[in-house]
């Protein structure tokens, strides 16, 4: 079934205007948008390509989940108020089926954090996701990179590990049990921002990041923006009961390197821990302190025999890895 | 020469920030923008493809301009100041002189609106770029597609057809010599967004929309969502010598249904027309008074001897036009 752009527009994404921040929505050159008095607007683009960061064979609603979650999560890393998102999206064809499941899976996810599609572009082309996601935190208030200091404490959310899990079943290197699978492989295709938690965390967290590309590498970037060192206990990093049966070698890889967790890499103050303990429970989040930030640069991974592990592991680049 | 994505980031796209709007830019999850008291934000996000938005032979540099170009024309079309952009690029490898050109091109034109590069993605895919701009108006000053009045006169700036053209002459449909086609090409490669005309036509113009699409069709998003018609004189629209002196089909082809113009299409009180010559002139861009907005739905092209056109021109769509 082959629609023109507009129709399609018009029938799967279009939405009456309700959301407060937004004056007008989808329909004119550009959407006209309401800031709140004394927030600044937190602004946050992600492109998602098949092949790279999706594989072909996931579902149109998970599909949707995932971009807009990614985009989220990156409001969540800054403690923002999701308000508006822009979604540019090219397309092979215009398919009804999977643009009708697409858009179920974007609102459905949208819906449940408050946030409102407000314009964005459709084209032919190589399947293309393009969100912009949109947020408010009180001016000064937003949580950056930028803010770690020696002596606070290093803290994680929810697990690590599981989307790399699925993503090494799905390459053949893994198997798994399809319960087992089922689970790893939800973590992978509809992960969960942490939205709230990074709201709960404005004026107790000193830093934060959402583990995109993988902990190691996602912890380097909090780090090197904030001029400090770190030492974290390799084996405190949080994993699900599946990684947990899994090689200790594999279970390192994937909550150490893995990516695609979208949990929040945090850090505080150790005088705030009871602060972060009762945000965490006030979202029903757990939350895990892992190590502590120092001034000597660098950041040295230690096991549980408090040995240092040299692990040669890195960040996932999109233009050097495989 | 193969670059990692950060490093690429980093030399390429990376500028200190300067911009009043802009208070943390590339570098942490989101960036932070500082919205003005009492403006909305005017949003707007465009994906270009190649092959569909443009040729693979284009200059990244050219490429660059027009990418924001296309978004900057929407923020145009509603009277918006420019503020900030994001920039997501997906491209086959990190090639660094195509970067360098790329970034030179983008900058160079956002130097020249005053809007700040805060943030954005790249990864590696098929060559896809998706700008999300932002701008400001005052609130409830915005022109929207929607305010056009019957009695109201129709107005378009600079020339059309000439992006078409030069179309034409790539695809090998009409020849042009060398002085001229580089003309036409400038027009289709570099477009110049009419930031200042749509700024100064706040107050002044009822509505207003880029010309993207087509001439018929982008006025007819004006007629539709204004719930009103109009009558055109075809012979009316502004056109170069060069365009002029081709046959007048294919005159009329790339006027009216030319698309990639980037001109304004804006309506305005008949007696605001003073004030629309001197807004124009305070930008030193043409303008010229092409028509009338009508209660009768439609839109009804005239030629130069009153008979009415029947053309059956219809406006780009994305999906079904070759």
């Amino acid at each position: 079934m082959s629609l023109g752009e507009f129709d399609l527009i018009r029938r799967y994404f279009r939405r009456p205007d309700s959301h407060e921040a937004v004056a007008v929505g989808i329909g004119d050159d550009c959407a006209v948008l309401r800031p709140s008095p004394g927030q600044h607007w937190l602004v946050s683009s992600d492109m998602l390509v098949e092949g790279r960061h999706f594989l072909s064979t996931v579902a149109p609603e998970r599909l949707a989940h995932k971009a807009l979650a990614v985009n989220l999560s990156d409001l969540a890393a800054c403690g923002a108020t999701p308000r508006a998102f822009f979604l540019a999206l090219a397309l092979p064809r215009a398919d009804a089926v999977w643009c009708e499941a697409f858009a179920r899976g974007l609102f459905a996810l949208a819906d449940a954090h408050g946030i409102a599609l407000a314009g964005g572009d459709t084209t032919a082309g190589p399947l293309n996701l393009c969100i912009t996601v949109m947020g408010e935190a009180p001016a000064g208030q937003a949580l950056l990179r930028s803010g770690a200091r020696v002596g606070d404490e290093i803290w994680v959310s929810g697990e690590l590990g599981d989307a790399r899990l699925a993503l090494e079943v799905f390459r053949g290197t893994q198997a798994l049990s399809g319960a087992d699978f089922e689970q790893v492989r939800q973590a992978m295709e509809t992960p969960s921002p942490r939205v709230a938690l990074g709201q709960a965390l404005r004026g107790i967290a000193s830093a934060a990041i959402d583990v995109s590309d993988g902990f190691v590498g996602d912890l380097g970037h909090v780090l090197q923006a904030s001029g400090v060192g770190a030492t974290v206990e390799a084996e405190a990093l949080p994993r699900s009961p599946i990684l947990r049966a899994q090689p200790l070698a594999l279970q390192r890889l994937c909550t150490l390197a893995g990516g695609d967790d979208y949990e929040l890499i945090f850090t505080a103050p150790a005088d705030r821990a009871e602060a972060v303990r009762a945000a965490a429970q006030a979202c029903q989040t757990t939350v895990t302190r892992i190590g502590r930030i120092e001034a000597a640069p660098g950041l040295r991974l230690m096991d549980a025999q408090g040995q240092r592990l040299e692990l040669g592991l890195r960040s996932f680049d999109h233009f050097l890895s495989p």
